[in-house]
């Protein structure tokens, strides 16, 4: 059983291409891929690009095995035995340039780039798609809640709303590269190294005589990790005046009780009169942890109401990023292989936010060294090295070509990395500890207003004027 | 590395559960918890069950490996090591009862029914829920889907938007259930026997230097299999011209093609003239597919406006489930073991749709003998023997429970089944194409005002009068 091989996470489409291609003789053609999406997620102003360590992976492990062979050939398609036997010895030769994890990414801007035969290029699209959508969407879902409660504890309690199981680990791993502490999913911790995160159920008080009792009973078993849940029967009557009890036995033992955990009602009244019932009993210390269908929207309105609340668990509308549940990146050939030499190549359609930008690109983003601030994401054709020798350059808008300035003091950082080249591997996987950090350096390199959840200032990402000429002379050409 | 082990796929708060049990001593205490949902997804009239292949395996396979182990021994909780040792011997031993996959099942009713140690029943729920969950939603908006296409192919292009690999192919395997005729992942096709489907994408179009050229090579590839994308650069000028042009060339040959892609645009104007076009050069046998953003608000629209198209190929909203990217499923515990006999247990809310409905429980599907429709779905308590006994039983609606009628000629079918007894897998899980035709042979037992797409008529789920008596009884003891 081959359940955990994903070199048939493709589609149909992909091997059909391939097939075509080993027919006609054009496998070994190189192409050049970029991914990107076209429209930052929640009317956010960034992207936190994420899925590149599942992509590495990935990619290292592609192999067609007996059981892929023999479920190939049993298609209608009826492939010839040739081609299933290039697939045999099918390995990715190419190279994959991409941004690192935790980068703050925009539209229209290449992630991941593929330079391969086309043969390897079309078989990874939808893997590299699926992967870097979903993680990307889900750290900017996280990017989001933790612009609005940057100083509170932030957990990641999603698992059983999660898209299947695999949503609910690489999704953890998500919320904890944009800023979260820990997670529920003790799989994501095993695997990932992620801290983890709960208590006890409903369950747990349900299953005992009286609530007091179901306290003192898990009390007992974990002294040092008490936090309670109190809304089984009723919050303030019961559930906080049992856990209060609880609180005065554990400081008799030398001990303090960690938190109460609210989990349904008007958490803004419930967090401000449970926060006066603990002080008023002497127990400042013990956190108040909100949950029930949180989202950003939801938390910045509570913290409006004055709720006192130390530590969020966020679930469904994290691990799905429920008001919009995909991102919708896409994978375009740019550039082909014709006569030896990479030609530009372009996708036109009716709407012109969907005509894809042609030419092997590089993506810099623009620092300006007397504000350290990123000034600008800038697309320029590979063989262009005005910035390379940190030329004049002008930042001008695509949409509005007629509105530019210009930019000299600069250091421009590419953003793609070298990830694989010539089939190796050349980029050492950083620790998620690592990642976390980088992200925040990131954050610090742009203007609040870039990032404030709600109608950010748009960041400009520019093409270099030679990036533009060309794809004007290719609408151009295709318009006549 | 144990990534394929699902044992830890669970919250942190089952284990800590579980180890308080085991210090407490009452870890072997029975408990039966049911999982349900309390809310019709989508405004749908009906869910379709899916997702119990996934838990049956997911049961089988529950080990805590030493790599599981290794890691709990890192928790801060520092869990005594009879505990982990006491893990290492983990079976599921209790029993485990399901409604079948395929099965249209309502608000409100278990789904799914636990009746195990405590220490059992608490490890299981996390994957039971997101199983359940995921599949489920899917299940029930491909469904929708078939309502508003019944006699068209419908395709699942999704994997690219899927949240993670795994949601791809067991959300493609949902929506076979429900009636869908193929999938594009190949590793779905492959682990589960769905019949896979795809062509082409543009990148083959802008890999040749015209586009007449690269249909004129795909199709000398895969002659018999020949459905081409006609919007690279212009469906009507450019696209559906070449097609054509590939049509005849495959007549010539004694062929056939099989159809035009339309993936962008005014696909209800697009598909009418695309139509007119082929009928016009002789080719009314050549189908029109279309994608970009489908769902079946805009399938139903399109049918509506006279759209010419055979084939649908549904991503982003159907594998997402995008406007509903969750089912609230829940796993309460019903009743537990006390001095040998068990009891029922409650959770009370502040919002009443929130109670649980207390008690050891039976569902029973209520089917009039003279129609051949089901009527209602009825929940007992389990030792209730009037269902069994065929005797006349009150239907009433627990919200309003002074509307009621009686019914007295039916066939009551028990839709929990037994999957797990002692520990022991007593289920052969059907073959696909069997889960499929159970489906279909589900709809045609209701009247079709409950399976409309907009407004449906809502089925009754109702409660025995003992099971609502016994409701009441603890309503009101936790109220005093």
């Amino acid at each position: 059983m081959s359940y955990d091989n994903l070199t048939l996470h493709t589609d149909k489409y992909q091997i059909n291409m391939m097939y075509a291609h080993w027919v006609q003789g054009t496998m070994n053609e190189k192409a050049v891929f970029e991914a990107y999406f076209r429209k930052l997620p929640f009317g956010n102003g960034f992207a936190v690009f994420a899925g590149l360590e599942r992509i590495v992976r990935y990619i290292r492990d592609l192999r067609f095995g007996d059981e892929e062979i023999a479920y190939l050939r049993t298609q209608e398609e009826n492939y010839r035995e040739g081609f299933l036997d290039e697939l045999r010895r099918f390995r990715f030769t190419g190279n994959l340039y991409a941004v690192e994890e935790g980068t703050l990414v925009f539209a229209n801007e290449p992630l991941v780039r593929v330079e391969a035969s086309v043969f390897e290029a079309q078989l990874v699209e939808t893997a590299i798609l699926n992967f870097m959508n979903y993680q990307t969407l889900i750290a900017t879902k996280a990017a989001r809640i933790k612009q609005v409660a940057p100083n509170d504890t932030l957990l990641e309690f999603g698992t059983r709303r999660a898209q299947e199981a695999e949503a609910a680990i690489w999704g953890a791993r998500a919320t904890y590269i944009a800023g979260f502490h820990a997670t529920s999913n003790m799989r994501a911790g095993m695997l990932f190294g992620i801290p983890t995160s709960g208590t006890h159920a409903h369950s747990w008080v349900q299953g005992h005589d009286t609530e007091e009792e179901a306290f003192r009973q898990y009390a007992e078993a974990l002294p040092d990790h008490v936090t309670l849940l109190v809304d089984t029967y009723n919050t303030l009557k019961s559930g906080v005046i049992n856990a209060i009890k609880i609180a005065r036995i554990l400081e008799a033992q030398g001990k303090r009780m960690k938190g109460i955990r609210l989990d349904s009602g008007d958490l803004a009244y419930l967090s401000q009169r449970a926060r006066e019932m603990l002080d008023d009993a002497g127990f400042p210390y013990v956190k108040i942890v909100a949950s029930n269908d949180l989202d950003e929207n939801i938390i910045f309105s509570l913290k409006g109401q004055g709720a006192k609340i130390d530590i969020w668990g966020i679930g469904t509308q994290l691990i799905t990023a429920a008001d919009q549940p995909a991102l919708g990146g896409v994978y375009k050939l740019v550039a082909r292989e014709k006569n030896g030499e990479y030609v530009p190549v372009i996708k036109i359609s009716g709407n012109p936010e969907k005509i894809s930008t042609p030419g092997f690109k590089e993506v810099y983003r623009i620092v300006n060294t007397q504000t350290g601030k990123a000034e600008a994401d800038y697309l320029t054709l590979k063989d262009d090295e005005t910035v390379k020798e940190g030329k004049r350059i002008k930042l001008f808008d695509p949409v509005h070509p007629y509105i530019f300035k210009h930019i000299e003091y600069y250091h421009a950082e590419p953003l793609l990395k070298p990830i694989y080249v010539d089939g190796e591997c050349v980029y050492a996987l950083p620790q998620l500890e690592q990642i976390r950090e980088y992200h925040e350096r990131q954050l610090n390199l742009f203007w609040p207003q870039y990032l404030r959840k709600l109608n950010p200032e748009s960041y400009r990402v520019n093409l270099s004027e030679s990036a533009w000429e060309l794809k004007m002379d290719l609408i151009r050409k295709y318009q006549n």
